[in-house]
């Protein structure tokens, strides 16, 4: 299996991705298509005593910058790593692209470059988040601001062949995020979509509230309109932070509570794990033709091992092939 | 001051509004015109020794339901004692309404009977959060699912005069909720209130991600739609719930851990009380011709006597007569 590497893209890069990807070679057995300029990576490599053993290099010594208009940046970047490996990709070079750079361009090119699956109307950034109950999978992340109701039945029907192939969940939950539980609530988007996704043949259990989703409790994949769940994610994400920052500001206040922080190490360490991304790896782009994982802006050589070892889960229980089938049964129950 | 309460609304009337009620007429020396059913009133104050000095009484021995469809009820259920308190305060019987009924009924029977101020296109539900760094506003929570631009100008401009107004705040800095900083994000609908918002003449910020919300550090009013608000607040008390729960199993895991939790004591009260809603009072509905505040509908005496204060308030420095006059300046702008 060949995975398919942007080392150019993160905040921590190349470095990070070129140790994650090492890792990976060594606890996967994969083999590596390393992509960005080659003369550097080779030298890094060698400074860093990094193995290059079960490498290619493709160079490609652009660099894609964070862009706010990823159209734009796509075109004018088209010998820039993050394209270079997604064209690599289309052309059947690797199996799957992992990659940390802008997650815009990321949508953009492996829309443009790779394609859709066959059907798919528009491909979903999907992530697994931990849930305090357990993981869920929430999409679409911001791919799509404004969507169809077709589009989010289509979402529904790939989250939930991700997470029941490459998360091992049987038969997963699947609800649409919603400002009430009656199948009456929302905006037409909602009203459409609940009445498709009820009869679409996966297992939807109706809608969840936005105060149900961080606990993962209602369901195993919550579907919403690229707007929404970008919402959601970026409330959690500063609500998280601001509570950790809390916690630490009342643990560090005195001699007691510092003692008290000691006690409560396990504790906390238990809690720091369940909420590390790293864990994860990255969020897979459902849709596209190719597997494709968007790796965390941040992440480290292991969260790039981990992206690296999802990626080739996604491959080896071929999502791609079951989205294709369940979609042609999808179209039928439309009809 | 009088102030007309609906005493059948929340999760435990009357007892809860009816000692609220007493409270604030001791400690803010308003009057209350206590609506549901005399009888049953006059009855329980006696037996639980409820003062019911500064009372007056309006006999309305209906209860509205909690109820899917606001407008069916709202039409159904004239005589109870949700509307008949809304009838009173159209006709002037008393100067702001409190109660903890279904948000949808007072959202639709404020706006059938008491009217929206000359202008307003419509009333928004709007909410004082306790942030981490500092309380912010959120609106609209819910009111109004759909939202032209226009709307979430008027609710910026609302928000800014309440939160300078009731809450103190100079200058208070608006911000627009969206999927990134830059002006060109988001839908139709976020690009075309940000260009009204940044010549409407109140303090405005900006965009704000919805990771920064929860701080209150970046805005002192984030303005959204309801559907967004809602989807926002919903996830925040989730998420509030779930993590309280979990740092309460991190406390009380072995012996160690326990007296940890009376190191922190101190601490976790603070945090307790900073994110304590009966402080608070209610949320107020802006935009409709009187004050109308919503208490929560898990409301104790101290949260029922909060909101009565929070109403004194909001007739006091007259927010409403700041809002016209603001209305006819932004008029201007628009033109």
């Amino acid at each position: 299996m060949k995975i398919i590497m942007d080392m150019y893209g993160g905040d921590n890069a190349p470095l990070a991705p070129l140790k994650g990807a090492a890792l990976a070679v060594k606890e996967y057995g994969v083999e590596i298509v390393a992509v960005g300029d080659e003369a550097e990576m080779k030298k890094l490599c060698a400074e860093n005593e990094i193995s290059t053993e079960g490498f290619e290099f493709i160079d490609a010594p652009l660099v894609m910058p964070v862009c706010a208009e990823p159209t734009e940046a796509v075109k004018s970047y088209k010998e820039s790593s993050l394209t270079v490996g997604l064209k690599a990709l289309s052309d059947g070079v690797g199996d799957a692209y992992v990659g940390a750079g802008s997650t815009g361009a990321i949508v953009v090119a492996a829309t443009l470059i790779v394609k859709r699956i066959k059907g798919i109307k528009r491909a979903a950034l999907a992530s697994v988040i931990p849930g305090l109950e357990k993981d869920y999978m929430l999409l679409d992340l911001g791919a799509n601001v404004e969507c169809r109701p077709e589009m989010l039945n289509q979402f529904g029907m790939m989250g939930s062949i991700y997470m029941e192939n490459v998360e091992g969940v049987k038969n997963p939950k699947v609800a649409l995020v919603n400002i009430g539980e009656e199948s009456s609530k929302g905006t037409d988007l909602q009203k459409t979509a609940y009445s498709l996704m009820e009869k679409a043949g996966y297992n939807f259990v109706g809608n969840v509230e936005a105060r149900d989703v961080p606990s993962g409790k209602v369901c195993d994949v919550a579907v919403a309109d690229g707007w929404t769940g970008n919402i959601i994610l970026k409330t959690i994400e500063g609500l998280g932070g601001a509570f950790g920052k809390l916690i630490k500001g009342m643990l560090l206040k005195n001699i007691f509570t510092k003692l008290s922080a000691l006690a409560l190490k396990g504790g906390l360490s238990e809690f720091k794990q369940k909420l590390d991304y790293t864990k994860r790896g990255g969020a897979p782009l459902l849709g596209i033709a190719r597997p494709v994982i968007k790796a965390h802006g941040s992440s480290n050589p292991e969260a790039f091992k981990n992206a690296i070892n999802q990626a080739k889960i996604f491959v080896e229980t071929d999502v791609n092939a079951t989205i294709s089938a369940a979609l042609l049964k999808l179209k039928e129950d439309e009809e």
